[in-house]
């Protein structure tokens, strides 16, 4: 078994929207399961509303913090939307209208026959250095600067600019995971699933009750980045399961 | 008008799951609906995995700057429950087995026939000096320690608990808010819009685009925690939105 590599990040989703309930966030999720698959670790997500001093301190933090930082959210066309002069000011480089954004947005709205309005120059907005996220949904771009990846916030235009930037990116080994349905709830697994995670130290086995209103089962989620391992842990929590279903049928009457 | 009252509040979720991409979090969005509605300002969201320094670090940055802090996860029987013994050691304090929960928890089992397990009683445990936030869903409660009101993930339970809890918070005057739909993207509203938000400082004007796969509209948010300033503000916002449109009809050729 090689040493695995491990490539950390973090999230900071930006909107008054989201704290407010209005939007219910849908872009943690999507990293999430995006980073997962290829082998980055999200480690912190971090949610904070249209306000600059709250952008640069959290940005900053996390940047200094994990190898990559993505951000979703405030990079449109209106008034509150203040990312890119938010990141410009945690970079301390001046926010320019990018030339080469200006272009692609002054050819997107003349082929659609609309002006070009100094609102729709906000969009092209970046500091100084950064390179395009490509926005494949409406033009506008993203930008990357240093380890910050700057994002949509609406939905589709995350994702997609998410897809054309991953494939840039440092990677490390993927986590693999498998899981185990017990009927059992937490109470019932506890101790013997703790036996389990320190005879498997290089797994991290988590347990996650699921409720169906009566009662309460538990899924048992097994991760490691090696498959041999993961197998190997797998293996005995199934044991343990099928332990504690002949014991309990040894108590019915 | 009489001074409104500010209550800042923060949320940090707790799991593994969240970051990993396996659970999608539900307790974030529903914590900023209520909020919202007794008139709590949800400020900051952060999430960490199941690792105590991470758990202390952002809780300690939360609670010294917030007027209230709610956490979500970590509180069930199995070893990767650490959040009662991560908060303890945010507060400088023992992780005890409280006795009325220890009681509350024994004589729920007794009820069931169900054998009262050392995993089980790990949900009696939390910092010395806390108190409980009941849980009418499966009697394991949650506890409030000084300004942090520590609950469980599985979001029914979350939402009993959060239930049970806000009537005794403290809380400020509610911000009221109006949503506007303008049938066009926030490209062509941006300019007259930033105009809107100038007149009416004492309101928060946000607006967030909608894409139906084809073309971008936008919902205008206005918010306020005033009703006669709510009001002018609006009037100004679909008065603008039919200037809009009267002005693209006298272009129609």
């Amino acid at each position: 078994m090689t040493s695995p590599t491990i490539v950390t990040a973090a999230m900071l989703a930006i909107g008054d929207e989201l704290l407010s309930g209005r939007t219910k966030d849908k872009n943690i999720g999507h990293l999430a399961d995006m980073l997962t698959m290829v082998g980055i670790d999200l480690r912190e997500v971090r949610i904070v509303a249209d306000d600059q001093d709250a952008i640069v301190e959290a940005l900053n933090a996390l940047r200094s913090r994990y190898r990559h930082v993505f951000t979703s959210g405030g990079i449109g066309p209106t008034h509150d939307d203040i990312t890119a002069d938010a990141i410009s000011k945690a970079f301390g480089v001046e926010c320019i209208h990018e030339p080469k954004a200006m272009e692609l947005l002054a050819a997107m709205y003349e082929r659609r026959g609309m002006e070009f309005t100094e609102a729709r120059k906000r969009m092209a907005r970046m500091p100084e250095g950064a390179t395009h996220i490509p926005n494949p949904v409406s033009t506008a771009p993203g930008f990357a600067i240093e380890n910050v990846y700057v994002m949509a916030g609406v939905p589709q235009v995350f994702q997609a600019m998410l897809d054309a930037l991953l494939p840039s990116l440092e990677t490390g080994t993927p986590v693999l995971s498998r899981t185990v349905r017990s009927p059992y709830g937490e109470g019932d697994i506890g101790a013997p699933l703790t036996e389990v995670q320190k005879n498997h130290p290089e797994t991290s086995i988590g347990s996650y009750p699921r409720f169906d209103g009566k009662s309460f089962s538990t899924d048992i989620v097994i991760r490691a980045r090696d498959a041999t391992v993961l197998g190997a842990a797998e293996t005995e929590v199934i044991a343990m399961i099928e332990a504690i279903g002949r014991s309990r049928e040894k108590h019915q009457p």
